[in-house]
């Protein structure tokens, strides 16, 4: 009764935006786009610019209010509870908006795949979704920095901020760094580590640095701040090479 | 007088293409197409395909031979050395179409920054690239699988087959492998390890399959082999998780 398409749009840029995302986004019946608040009212607004251009209407595009993640309870507990409150807001959309079934479409800021939570939502709706591969904003990041992100034959790890603060990772000289609240790069010892950041990737707001970690750390940190105060909110990822 | 574009494209699905890639195409004065040789004529076929798509005419399209890589001495030697042909190949194709300066386009597939040679081989020329991020093989892999490349905020190591051969990666229990001549995963324990495999990704020909690696891995091998001698070529990528 209920076809489910997880659609990558890239990270910002509408021009990341793929044919076959495209494509997708025509032959859905109803395009879920999440509410989160405010604070993220600019990505809000990118996902409903990428509906207007390429829609003939938004007859089909509906908004949902995203539930909150708990931060009184242990991470792994509360993403938990938190997909769960997700899909139950997803399937209330989909009986008010497609009570007779049909393909339902959720837009997903770059890949469904990484570090991404819709497919773990499905799963919770038991739908097997067709996946539109989108750009990443490993991809996003290492295009505006213009260089690789392995080393010639070399292993990368990507991990998160959180897992970063308990040191270098293991397997890699490599580290992409995603899901950062700010920072953790600082439980590191700088020596003889480069940096490339960017925040915003894709976006007119997009801010980049690159440098040795003891130098171009402090001025990351400042500089986010002061974009997080200016802007409301912010996403960023890096790369850190030894 | 020489700008240059690395342009991602994608895996092999035309519609994997952005509408980035699509407008930087259209920007270029030249656009440079490899041709390797027999075995991977449908990659050359799908490139041309992509340019007959979404160019007016292919006047600016120009097809350079590729050097071969020598096979016969050390890994990082012969890349090295084949960089520098290839270079080499990419200055003659420019001065002879483009003499007067103007801005040159490479078709990468899936993205420039991952297990690709175009950055290295543009830094051999004193160029600095603007690139245009594509989709990766990564994710193209877990899109047709319907899966997350990473667990709930577990990290994910990148590496290549030749690596894999020395072990299952320190520092993670899931491993993209890239770059697999063959076989790699036969070197690791198959207990407790899933695969999730595809060859020829968002080709009509795409393959997939997945399973317990003790019970996938064989008929992969065999599966591989048979497209292989069936195509005369075959490029694939693989995702294990323990």
């Amino acid at each position: 009764m209920i076809a489910l398409d997880l659609i990558g749009i890239g990270t910002g840029n509408p021009e990341h935006v793929t044919l076959a995302a495209i494509r997708a986004m025509r032959e859905a019946d109803l395009i879920l786009l999440p509410r989160k608040g405010d604070e993220k009212s600019d990505l809000a607004d990118l996902r409903r610019q990428i509906c207007t251009d390429h829609l003939p209407d938004l007859s089909r595009v509906v908004e949902f209010d995203l539930p909150r993640r708990d931060g009184e309870t242990p991470y792994l507990d509360a993403v938990n509870d938190w997909h769960d409150a997700i899909a139950g807001a997803w399937k209330a959309a989909i009986d008010t908006h497609l009570p007779g079934g049909g393909r339902v479409a959720l837009l997903v800021w770059g890949d469904p795949s990484l570090y991404d939570s819709t497919l773990r939502v499905a799963a919770r709706l038991g739908l097997k979704p067709r996946v539109v591969p989108g750009v990443t904003s490993l991809s996003v990041l290492t295009a505006a920095h213009a260089i690789p992100l392995n080393d010639l034959a070399a292993p990368v790890v990507i991990t998160t901020g959180r897992r970063l603060r308990q040191g270098w990772p293991e397997g890699a000289d490599t580290v992409a760094v995603m899901l950062d609240q700010g920072g953790a790069f600082t439980a590191l010892d700088p020596t003889g580590v480069t940096i490339h950041w960017g925040a915003y990737l894709g976006m007119e707001q997009e801010a980049l640095i690159a440098g040795p970690l003891a130098e171009a750390g402090p001025r990351i940190l400042e500089t986010r701040a002061a974009l997080r105060a200016r802007h409301g909110w912010i996403m960023d990822i890096y790369l850190l090479h030894r």
